[in-house]
């Protein structure tokens, strides 16, 4: 099945620069993968938009996204990127000991060709990490212009006149949200005035507005989920959204919780331990890290079922979150649950899960799927906080809270999104894409 | 918040009469924890209709299921039923030691009461069983003229109008379906002439239909889900639903596979096994019943996976279903699956899920809600198979294949019905429910 | 099989007093189970001394432990205790839930009968904690003349003879250990000046060895595992034993990591979690408590394994455990291990154990195994610490560290001091004890 | 540490001759692993005779097995072997895929020098397979010689004086032990009548009998373990030892069921599942293989649990062993146990075990122990069966049964073994070996 092509302006058109905060395990796994995927070494599984199949036409019937709505396709995609080390994005991802060496070794040349620029460097919010390739110290504003520089730079030699910013750097320290955060004046004179409170994410993130590049926040720091930026996203056509990527325990949270919920099983208690032996482990093991983690996962639960409708079924229940370093688990993660449920006249049940995971692989598609769908979101006209992405994230950013967590709607929603921008864009004298299955 | 009674006749009046073909530990812990509700002892945890809600009014608002469509209260159930066994209810849930003596010595006045009729028996569908209480051996049009006399009794003595009938006795032998299901007058033709294909399970559900009672079979046994039958209930208003209450492990399959489909992660393997160490173990010990049911497993998985339309992820799964007797389980039950799944590149990943559950814990709410839902059905003027009660069972009946098994599309056919029917039943004039939250 | 009963004195005559510290809900299981036993209600599983059997005779032959050593009878047990709660032992075990509430009402007379005398309370030992039954403040003198003179009321009303005195309090707080503890002389003259290091505990055993009773610390507490009372217990032919029962999780420790040893298997990493919802499981909740008690367990696999003689296989295992308080798991607990073992050529594999143990069904017995074996230690000659009884606890009290973790060897110091003990007794003109299987 | 060498005569001059009936996985990574230790690639955890100890000298002074008893070294291991296949060891190992394929290509040379002998193939004994280097069909007797001149020859090639024969082919039909296996003459005459009893393994073994060759059974298959061959092997000097190497499930059968029983707690039921999916997992797919599986499994926890002497605590256990094929799991192995005990006055707990184990990875250095304590067995006058080799066999051959289960009494008898070795060798003149830690 192949379907027409459209010369029309909503078609991508030329590279779809990708540029990434943050070289680590993550972001190389997704860059050696689509070089994998290219090169027809491997298929990138995990991700909706090239695995996932959308309604269409009568009944039953369904196309891949792409021939709903037009995606850009992986071998439009150009990587550039900022670390605070010099290694390549080889090096960096024969250091995370994701992906197996004999790839690797194949991808070598496009992977070496990947050398990053010179990041921020703020050791206010990055600690423990002895940076060895940053930007000279310098004014908030300096810092800005250095980064739009590097942006500007990108876009000449690749030629992609439309990129998306992913943020996938460490952690940074937990920064308290105030009067600054609130609207694009008040960010801006606290930029003039240096404000300690404005994180490294929050420059690099500014720079994207600036050059209006959609923002794809993947951790939990809080870099692009304000009024602030929202307000100048929204005006000027630029999708954000964010935060965390939504993978291991916390995915399986998400499938599991609304299913009790539609047989109307109670859940007396939900104890979740992690082991994890890589640096996010160890960064984990700092109390405070931990407690923002805790928060954020505990959260989950709560809003999918919803104890205040339901105080007998969910509003006693005991939820554990633990996080543990464990040395050798290396690369991989590991999640163990046990679920008390309960049944008729409250007689109680268990659940135990033990999932053996690896977080770079679950989460290396949902950066793809992401890079794709906001340069699609801002080319369909949609700006400002991109609700229909909840889907991906842990703590999704929307406009008024409560977000939704439950998986089956976030899917819903982002099912709905896509006819909707198919509808939208075929009103655009867009030529109706066919499929002849 | 209370709702307005309406005067139409839509609204449920006077006791329901609940008529149960098989008093095992399903049907009693059903028949004592409605007894138990009513005199505050416990609550129905596990049933929708009176735990879960539905959306009404503004955004986010909800009310209780029975606000918004009129269904029969718990204190409208009267109960009778037929067994092969002389046992009495509190005799009988005594036996299957599901709920803790202390509670049933509290309902043993209401549970003495509920004294089986003698059932029919026919040792070529029911093995492994010495029926000490049941109707002498007749001809099949004999059986049937029975079982309508006990109704008609029951009716006159209770005064119940409206009536249910539940199947859930002993699964029966397995039954190919032939050309005497395939029509209405074939089927009265089979029976006359005694053809010994024709089960018990069929004589009963034949007898409802006479009666225009609504069918639920909570079995995997066929005994109404053919042709004849639904071509009988369709044509005189007699909602037909089965087949086999999805509980644990199904239950969970149904639940994990349309995540892991929503996230395109692929499944290459996924191995389950049960212990159980109750009559329904060593009954599945018997390799013939084991297949049967096997099978009925193994469906689900494909059917929500579909790996024609996705073999990449899911055209190689191998799929194991194992049930073994285990006698230190007793009446409890126990499952361990083992999935493997893969995510970018195909790179695997394994999950473990260990399951503690209570087979009738879980099953009894669902009779409850069979019961209400199948009589508001009538009510609402539904006939034959009512395909959006799916989310009940393991091998949901319907007009034609493919059946739906994911639980979210299932719980979104059943929460549309249930607006349906709401409409319907206000056009039909019915003061509207209205909730004051 | 019966034994000639011999004249001999090392044969126990008369009533064995068994004297409580803490009747909580281990030391009213073992209560509870004794009579239970009596009476023919139920067996005492998970007690050597009842259900083990020693090798006796030719090849192969065994006999019960009572036959080979002359250990008091289940029914010359006579129970008296201190409490900080004016419960009596039935009010407690029904307040513990480990019990059947069927069985401790065929037991009540028994329990009713044993109310508990009034405990020392010192709250610089004793946290979180209303202690509404206690002795009068008073000083250090006083405290241990007021818990001789119970004793030896005790003793004059049963007619005891013989006693022991069991030590399961809740746990103090951490006790540094210092010059006081030295030495009989220094620890007389702390006592004097009200030192404010002497735990309430140790006034117990302090007494208890001022009456010539031996101690059983069934606690992490420090009660009597030093120099000046092994000291006295030595010169004064007084058995001491302790620390901490050793049940659900450690127990298992001790069990694999000998096994992993004798097959030279290496271990990269032991994940330890546990979950209780009882006292218990707060208490651990306070930090300082858990350090105690994960130093404690820590131990354990280092002194098995002994990475020192195999730094290869050991010398780098990541050992974490965790204790986490979960309402939903009650009285019951819960330990979920990961252990990461590797072979030939350091290839790894993972081994996941779940253990859903109850407490105080573990430690019962073992409190009755060590109240008959301290009673015949001491009427074989024992003095200070027994050293043999180490298969009953977490920490060995021994004269000189390392004490022996692995059960197996254990259990072979164990059934050699039984046949050490077998073979004095005999000397002493004994009549041997024969066995006709 | 080093020892005095001796000139003596029992300590090992020149290379061991290892040969290897069966070329697979197990026998592979033997070879595979010994190359690389020699070579300094890997260490050869999992074996005994290369990373434990054994006590020595003072109190708690240990020294390695080869500082007490003087055993072949790796660097003297000469191997040559059959194989119905042609493919040298280096394909072999690479088509097991249990090791690294860096690891197989740094000792590829070594490998590949290795090109099996063609086997004996017999129809009757071995299905399934599609034998393409096999001997010619022929007679027993010539059969024999066959195998004979193949040894002859690598005597000759490696000036191996001494050897070591290792069964390690498929496991064979089930062979019913007759008339035929009960003496000498009685074998020798069926031989030569080429009596169809007689399956290749015990042409095998008869003529590595025949070259005063020890015999190591490392499979289920009856190929030495029969009086006939055990009179042969005690008359001649020749040690034979199997069967069915002791690996994951069984082996953690035998670890934890003594500690079970060392505390007195009851087992009321054990439930395993095994997936694997391997060649062996297919060929136990068949029932009669699975058959002879269990069995062989089944006993080994009545052997440890002695019901008759302890019926009360092992008298009504409910053992169940399943063995599934399941193609996820490749080479890799993966067991699920659950195991419900019960303690003081019968409460129960349940234990769940999943053991993601590898078999060749447990095995390989098994064989290695093995073949050098065979070869050291022989030189220290052992002959017939050897029962202190039990500690690495499932079904440990004996002279009268019951054969020891439980591991750690398996390990004390090996230690004594090798003491009693130690000092029959000291007494022949050997120089004490020292040890100077």
């Amino acid at each position: 099945m192949r379907l027409t092509q459209s010369t029309n302006g909503s078609v991508p058109k030329g590279p779809l620069g990708v540029l990434i905060v943050g070289m680590g395990a993550v972001s190389t796994s997704f860059i050696a993968g689509v070089h994998a995927v290219r090169k027809g070494l491997g298929k990138p599984f995990g991700s909706l938009t090239q695995m996932g199949r959308l309604p269409y036409g009568e009944a039953n019937g369904t196309v891949p996204f792409g021939d709903l709505v037009p995606l850009a396709g992986l071998d439009d995609l150009v990587f550039g990127g900022w670390d605070l080390y010099p290694d390549d994005a080889y090096a960096s991802a024969r250091n995370a000991r994701v992906l197996d060496r004999d790839l690797l070794e194949e991808l070598r040349p496009e992977l070496e060709a990947i050398q990053p620029w010179k990041g921020l460097y703020d050791p206010r919010f990055v600690r423990r990490l002895e940076a060895t390739h940053c930007l000279p110290a310098g004014s908030h504003a300096a810092s800005v212009e250095r980064v739009e520089r590097d942006i500007v730079r990108f876009r000449k030699t690749t030629g992609a006149e439309r990129m998306v910013l992913l943020f996938t750097a460490s952690t940074e320290a937990h920064a308290e949200m105030g009067a600054l955060h609130e609207d694009p004046a008040a960010f801006e004179k606290a930029l003039r005035q240096d404000d300690p409170r404005i994180s490294p994410g929050m420059l690099y993130a500014y720079a994207a507005l600036r050059q209006g590049i959609p923002i794809i926040n993947c951790t939990p720091s809080r870099v692009a989920d304000f009024p602030a930026f929202e307000e100048i996203g929204a005006s000027h056509g630029i999708p954000i959204a964010g935060r965390d990527l939504k993978t291991g325990q916390t995915l399986m949270k998400t499938i599991l919780a609304p299913g009790f919920k539609m047989r109307a099983l109670g859940v007396a208690g939900w104890y979740s331990t992690n082991i994890l032996g890589n640096r996010d482990g160890e960064v984990l093991d700092d109390p405070d890290c931990f407690k923002t983690k805790q928060e954020s996962k505990l959260s989950v639960l709560r809003s999918i079922l919803d104890p205040e409708q339901y105080p007998d079924m969910y509003g006693d229940l005991a939820h554990n979150v633990r996080i543990d370093y464990y040395k050798p688990r290396g690369d991989n993660k590991e999640a163990w649950d046990n679920i008390d449920v309960f049944g008729w006249l409250g007689y109680p049940m268990q659940i135990k899960i033990n999932f053996l995971c690896r977080d770079s692989i679950l989460a290396a598609p949902l950066v793809l799927d992401l890079a794709l769908l906001a340069d699609l979101a801002q080319r369909a006209g949609e700006a400002g906080f991109v609700e229909w992405m909840s889907l991906f994230f842990k703590s999704p950013t929307v406009h008024e809270e409560p977000a939704v967590h439950d998986l089956y709607r976030q899917y819903a929603m982002l099912e709905t999104a896509m006819q909707d921008i198919a509808a939208r864009l075929a009103d655009e004298h867009l030529e109706p894409k066919r499929s002849v299955i």
